[in-house]
């Protein structure tokens, strides 16, 4: 399983959409892969797709369900051996509709995959690989990550845990001297299966319900521009679509806790 | 149970600090209370206490583990028969130590309890309340809901989601029309089991860890304050520990999603 003596970079949710065209782009620039998601066919396809431009390479296929919490921490233990460089938590959905009309599972469900599973992969992604030179954890939030979308409250919330979380927790890696950094990509509408899941419909029209997007392959591209930064976040302006590197955006605390004493 | 006609207010982590204070405070605004906590010893001497000077009031006891997800609704659909007028989500905990050093089992938890199970039970009381008048959920975040502090990361990110779902709501509440309100009290340092929890030990002290803290009764005269107020967040100065009442802090998309056609 591991041919390669190349590092590898971890993409949940690889079986479409943002994850899908990051795998790609990753193996573009010469990294072994494990993707993650529910889907194998999907993920074999892109394996079979990523092999034939890129035969050297090793590609990982796992099949893990992640808004499942038991499945979180076995899924860890079944990759952290690979000699790991890069993590990219991907898999999240959305949903759209008001606070009162949400369905407990579903809410539940994002809440597990969005928050719990991208918040114990960091935290052990950290924990053991936090030492190795070059290591990136890239999150993918959202702009709905820093403003609060209509419609889209709770999915918005889960978006705020990701950027304040991971902004955080990169000024953390940085205040302790790691060789590691934590981003956040935060896109703006994005051409995937993010409609269809967030509407509950089997078909989504993009260009019905948008005025402009960008497609997964774009987005996927803006994520490369964020690793190869030095910023610690890469946001979508919802807006014009322009593309923003910068520095953490929330406010942040500094040295002390609450008004705690040194 | 239902010997009073008057309504009620649900409080989650009833059985200690700022829950258990609010419970009192509550009691003294003349309303009936349901408790809800895991430790039933404390929840019944909150209950003797409030009915020693409040005869005529009616207080259920409703012991529930609510960072296990299938309890959430079970509590909710057992709860929501009642007459319920406030409804306050205390129950949360917090974690110091850096990202890499969080334990699954325990970082787990905290997100359930102070994520999902807030969501879900804000989402159902907002489904079936939402048109009660003088209706208020009131969830609870933290100064690390608006600014992330060292050392609590993935506590500020639970903070986070907290403060941005509850803004958002009470946006979507208002656009609307309805007659909930939804507001976001955010203490700062206060002297509660909280220490103990974050830190894993048996004693924690206040007087020694901070310069400046508030009691759990000063905590619960703010939240009614902010309860009697127009305001959407009550925010202690994490600096001066002054109580600031403000509209949503946070950026708001207003009519469109990402970009997204009217």
């Amino acid at each position: 399983m591991m041919g390669n003596k190349g590092s590898y970079t971890v993409i949940t949710g690889a079986s479409s959409g943002l994850g899908y065209e990051a795998a790609k782009a990753f193996a573009g620039r010469g990294s072994n892969l494990i993707l993650a998601a529910r889907r194998k066919d999907r993920m074999e396809d892109l394996r079979r797709e990523i092999l034939e431009e890129h035969p050297a390479l090793d590609v990982a296929v796992k099949v893990v369900d992640l808004s499942v919490p038991e499945n979180v921490v076995h899924f860890y233990e079944d990759v952290k051996g690979y000699p790991l460089g890069t993590w990219v938590n991907s898999a999240g959905f959305g949903n759209y509709g008001s606070v009162g009309s949400e369905k407990p599972g579903k809410l539940g469900r994002m809440l597990r995959l969005n928050v719990e599973a991208l918040a114990i992969l960091s935290s052990l992604f950290v924990r053991d690989f936090k030492n190795v030179c070059g290591a990136q954890l890239i999150n993918v939030s959202s702009c709905g990550g820093y403003t609060v979308v209509p419609d889209a409250v709770a999915y918005c919330g889960t978006k705020f845990f990701v950027s304040a979380f991971t902004e955080g927790l990169d000024l953390e890696l940085k205040k302790e001297g790691a060789k590691m950094r934590a981003k956040v990509f935060a896109p703006a509408a994005t051409r995937t299966e993010f409609g269809k899941a967030a509407n509950d419909v089997r078909e989504y029209d993009y260009d019905r319900m948008f005025g402009k997007y960008h497609t997964a392959a774009q987005a996927a591209a803006l994520l490369l521009e964020l690793y190869d930064s030095e910023k610690t976040v890469g946001l979508v302006d919802r807006e014009d679509f322009s593309f923003i590197l910068c520095e953490p955006r929330f406010p942040y605390a500094g040295e002390s806790r609450c008004n705690q004493k040194k």
